[in-house]
Protein backbone atom coordinates (compact mmCIF):
# COMPACT_ATOMS: atom_id res chain seq x y z
CA UNK A 1 0.00 0.00 0.00
CA UNK A 2 1.53 3.23 -0.71
CA UNK A 3 0.29 5.47 1.63
CA UNK A 4 -0.24 9.27 0.27
CA UNK A 5 1.67 11.05 2.70
CA UNK A 6 4.99 9.39 1.25
CA UNK A 7 4.55 11.77 -1.63
CA UNK A 8 4.39 15.14 0.69
CA UNK A 9 7.22 17.31 0.34
CA UNK A 10 8.35 18.58 3.71
CA UNK A 11 9.32 22.19 2.08
CA UNK A 12 5.71 22.52 1.02
CA UNK A 13 3.71 20.99 3.59
CA UNK A 14 5.49 22.34 6.88
CA UNK A 15 2.31 24.51 7.64
CA UNK A 16 4.19 28.03 7.23
CA UNK A 17 5.47 27.74 3.95
CA UNK A 18 1.79 25.63 2.91
CA UNK A 19 0.51 28.92 3.97
CA UNK A 20 2.85 31.16 2.10
CA UNK A 21 2.25 29.19 -1.16
CA UNK A 22 -1.66 28.95 -0.68
CA UNK A 23 -1.37 33.05 -0.53
CA UNK A 24 0.25 33.26 -3.81
CA UNK A 25 -1.78 30.90 -5.26
CA UNK A 26 -4.51 33.30 -5.24
CA UNK A 27 -1.95 36.64 -6.59
CA UNK A 28 0.77 37.44 -8.26
CA UNK A 29 3.01 38.78 -6.16
CA UNK A 30 2.55 39.64 -2.48
CA UNK A 31 4.47 41.70 -0.08
CA UNK A 32 6.34 40.73 3.26
CA UNK A 33 3.96 42.33 5.38
CA UNK A 34 1.22 41.17 3.60
CA UNK A 35 2.41 37.56 3.82
CA UNK A 36 3.10 38.19 7.49
CA UNK A 37 -0.37 39.63 8.41
CA UNK A 38 -2.31 37.03 6.92
CA UNK A 39 -0.23 33.93 8.07
CA UNK A 40 0.20 35.78 11.40
CA UNK A 41 3.83 35.08 11.71
CA UNK A 42 6.60 37.22 13.26
CA UNK A 43 9.23 38.52 10.88
CA UNK A 44 12.18 36.17 11.58
CA UNK A 45 9.94 33.00 11.36
CA UNK A 46 8.51 34.30 7.91
CA UNK A 47 12.19 35.39 6.66
CA UNK A 48 13.22 32.06 7.64
CA UNK A 49 10.48 30.26 5.85
CA UNK A 50 11.16 32.37 2.84
CA UNK A 51 15.08 31.34 2.60
CA UNK A 52 13.67 27.56 2.73
CA UNK A 53 11.70 27.91 -0.26
CA UNK A 54 13.77 30.12 -2.05
CA UNK A 55 16.83 27.70 -1.99
CA UNK A 56 14.29 25.29 -3.17
CA UNK A 57 13.27 27.15 -6.15
CA UNK A 58 9.88 27.42 -4.89
CA UNK A 59 9.73 31.28 -4.83
CA UNK A 60 11.58 34.64 -5.80
CA UNK A 61 12.33 37.25 -3.74
CA UNK A 62 13.01 40.84 -4.69
CA UNK A 63 13.80 43.77 -2.63
CA UNK A 64 12.55 47.05 -3.82
CA UNK A 65 12.49 50.53 -2.96
CA UNK A 66 9.31 52.58 -2.97
CA UNK A 67 9.30 56.04 -2.04
CA UNK A 68 12.73 55.36 -0.32
CA UNK A 69 10.95 52.67 1.48
CA UNK A 70 12.23 49.25 1.38
CA UNK A 71 9.40 46.72 0.34
CA UNK A 72 9.95 42.98 -0.28
CA UNK A 73 7.96 41.20 -2.74
CA UNK A 74 7.21 37.56 -3.23
CA UNK A 75 5.71 35.24 -6.33
CA UNK A 76 6.07 31.67 -6.37
CA UNK A 77 8.60 30.21 -9.08
CA UNK A 78 6.77 27.83 -11.86
CA UNK A 79 8.44 24.91 -9.89
CA UNK A 80 6.73 26.46 -6.75
CA UNK A 81 3.51 26.55 -8.35
CA UNK A 82 3.71 22.88 -9.91
CA UNK A 83 4.93 21.98 -5.90
CA UNK A 84 2.16 23.03 -4.90
CA UNK A 85 -0.49 21.65 -6.76
CA UNK A 86 1.47 18.22 -6.13
CA UNK A 87 1.07 19.08 -2.51
CA UNK A 88 -2.98 19.69 -3.09
CA UNK A 89 -3.66 16.57 -5.05
CA UNK A 90 -1.26 14.56 -2.37
CA UNK A 91 -4.11 16.40 0.55
CA UNK A 92 -7.21 15.16 -1.83
CA UNK A 93 -5.78 11.72 -1.76
CA UNK A 94 -5.30 11.33 1.53
CA UNK A 95 -8.83 13.03 2.60
CA UNK A 96 -10.31 10.41 -0.18
CA UNK A 97 -8.78 7.64 1.74
CA UNK A 98 -9.91 9.04 4.89
CA UNK A 99 -13.37 9.18 4.00
CA UNK A 100 -13.65 5.64 2.36
CA UNK A 101 -11.83 4.15 5.59
CA UNK A 102 -14.95 5.93 7.59
CA UNK A 103 -17.08 4.40 5.36
CA UNK A 104 -15.74 0.91 5.77
CA UNK A 105 -15.93 1.06 9.41
CA UNK B 1 -9.12 36.95 6.81
CA UNK B 2 -8.51 34.36 8.64
CA UNK B 3 -6.09 32.13 6.62
CA UNK B 4 -7.01 28.31 7.08
CA UNK B 5 -3.14 26.93 7.61
CA UNK B 6 -3.23 29.37 10.81
CA UNK B 7 -5.71 26.51 12.97
CA UNK B 8 -3.18 23.82 11.47
CA UNK B 9 -1.90 22.24 14.65
CA UNK B 10 1.78 21.50 14.16
CA UNK B 11 1.81 18.44 16.24
CA UNK B 12 -0.57 16.83 13.90
CA UNK B 13 0.23 18.85 10.42
CA UNK B 14 3.36 17.51 10.41
CA UNK B 15 3.75 15.06 7.37
CA UNK B 16 5.25 11.78 9.50
CA UNK B 17 2.96 12.23 12.08
CA UNK B 18 -0.30 12.86 10.06
CA UNK B 19 0.73 10.06 8.50
CA UNK B 20 -0.01 8.13 11.73
CA UNK B 21 -2.88 9.58 12.81
CA UNK B 22 -4.45 8.85 9.39
CA UNK B 23 -3.16 4.94 9.66
CA UNK B 24 -4.82 4.93 13.13
CA UNK B 25 -7.98 6.43 11.86
CA UNK B 26 -8.55 3.30 9.37
CA UNK B 27 -7.62 0.79 12.52
CA UNK B 28 -8.24 0.81 16.06
CA UNK B 29 -4.88 -0.18 16.61
CA UNK B 30 -1.38 -0.56 14.90
CA UNK B 31 1.72 -2.33 15.66
CA UNK B 32 5.03 -0.52 14.85
CA UNK B 33 6.13 -2.48 11.88
CA UNK B 34 3.22 -1.87 10.44
CA UNK B 35 3.26 1.98 10.86
CA UNK B 36 7.16 1.71 9.65
CA UNK B 37 6.46 -0.15 6.96
CA UNK B 38 3.32 1.48 5.68
CA UNK B 39 4.76 4.96 6.02
CA UNK B 40 8.19 4.00 4.66
CA UNK B 41 10.73 5.21 7.93
CA UNK B 42 13.08 4.60 9.35
CA UNK B 43 12.57 3.24 13.20
CA UNK B 44 13.80 6.05 14.41
CA UNK B 45 12.19 8.92 13.01
CA UNK B 46 8.84 6.40 13.69
CA UNK B 47 9.84 6.51 17.49
CA UNK B 48 10.91 10.59 17.90
CA UNK B 49 7.24 11.07 15.79
CA UNK B 50 5.43 8.94 18.04
CA UNK B 51 6.84 10.22 20.95
CA UNK B 52 5.54 14.00 20.01
CA UNK B 53 2.27 12.36 19.65
CA UNK B 54 2.22 10.65 23.03
CA UNK B 55 3.54 13.66 24.63
CA UNK B 56 0.40 15.35 23.57
CA UNK B 57 -1.76 13.04 24.55
CA UNK B 58 -2.57 11.91 21.06
CA UNK B 59 -1.84 8.14 20.81
CA UNK B 60 -1.50 5.74 23.47
CA UNK B 61 1.66 3.07 23.07
CA UNK B 62 1.61 -0.43 24.71
CA UNK B 63 4.28 -2.74 24.54
CA UNK B 64 3.71 -6.25 25.10
CA UNK B 65 5.16 -9.66 24.57
CA UNK B 66 3.82 -11.64 22.30
CA UNK B 67 5.53 -15.44 21.93
CA UNK B 68 8.50 -13.75 24.19
CA UNK B 69 8.85 -11.69 21.75
CA UNK B 70 7.90 -8.12 22.17
CA UNK B 71 5.57 -6.28 20.27
CA UNK B 72 4.44 -2.60 20.56
CA UNK B 73 0.99 -1.51 19.94
CA UNK B 74 -0.17 2.25 19.05
CA UNK B 75 -3.73 3.91 19.29
CA UNK B 76 -5.09 7.10 19.05
CA UNK B 77 -6.28 8.53 21.82
CA UNK B 78 -9.81 10.57 21.95
CA UNK B 79 -7.71 13.76 22.18
CA UNK B 80 -5.53 12.75 18.92
CA UNK B 81 -8.95 11.37 17.02
CA UNK B 82 -10.42 15.29 17.87
CA UNK B 83 -6.79 16.88 16.63
CA UNK B 84 -7.10 14.90 13.80
CA UNK B 85 -10.43 15.25 12.75
CA UNK B 86 -9.33 19.45 13.18
CA UNK B 87 -6.89 18.68 10.74
CA UNK B 88 -9.42 17.38 8.13
CA UNK B 89 -11.28 19.88 9.15
CA UNK B 90 -8.91 22.80 8.33
CA UNK B 91 -7.39 20.84 5.21
CA UNK B 92 -10.53 20.85 3.18
CA UNK B 93 -11.17 24.19 4.26
CA UNK B 94 -7.54 25.62 2.68
CA UNK B 95 -8.35 22.75 -0.50
CA UNK B 96 -11.81 24.56 -0.50
CA UNK B 97 -10.46 28.22 -0.42
CA UNK B 98 -7.87 27.50 -3.12
CA UNK B 99 -10.48 26.00 -5.39
CA UNK B 100 -12.23 29.01 -5.03
CA UNK B 101 -9.30 31.48 -5.76
CA UNK B 102 -8.73 29.21 -8.87
CA UNK B 103 -11.96 29.84 -10.10
CA UNK B 104 -11.77 33.65 -9.61
CA UNK B 105 -8.47 34.16 -11.75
Amino acid sequence: VNHPVRDLDEVVHQRVRLGILAVLAETSKADFTFLRTTLELTDGNLSRHLQVLEESGYVAVEKTFERRRPRTWVRATRAGKAAFARELASLRELLHRVDQAGGRK
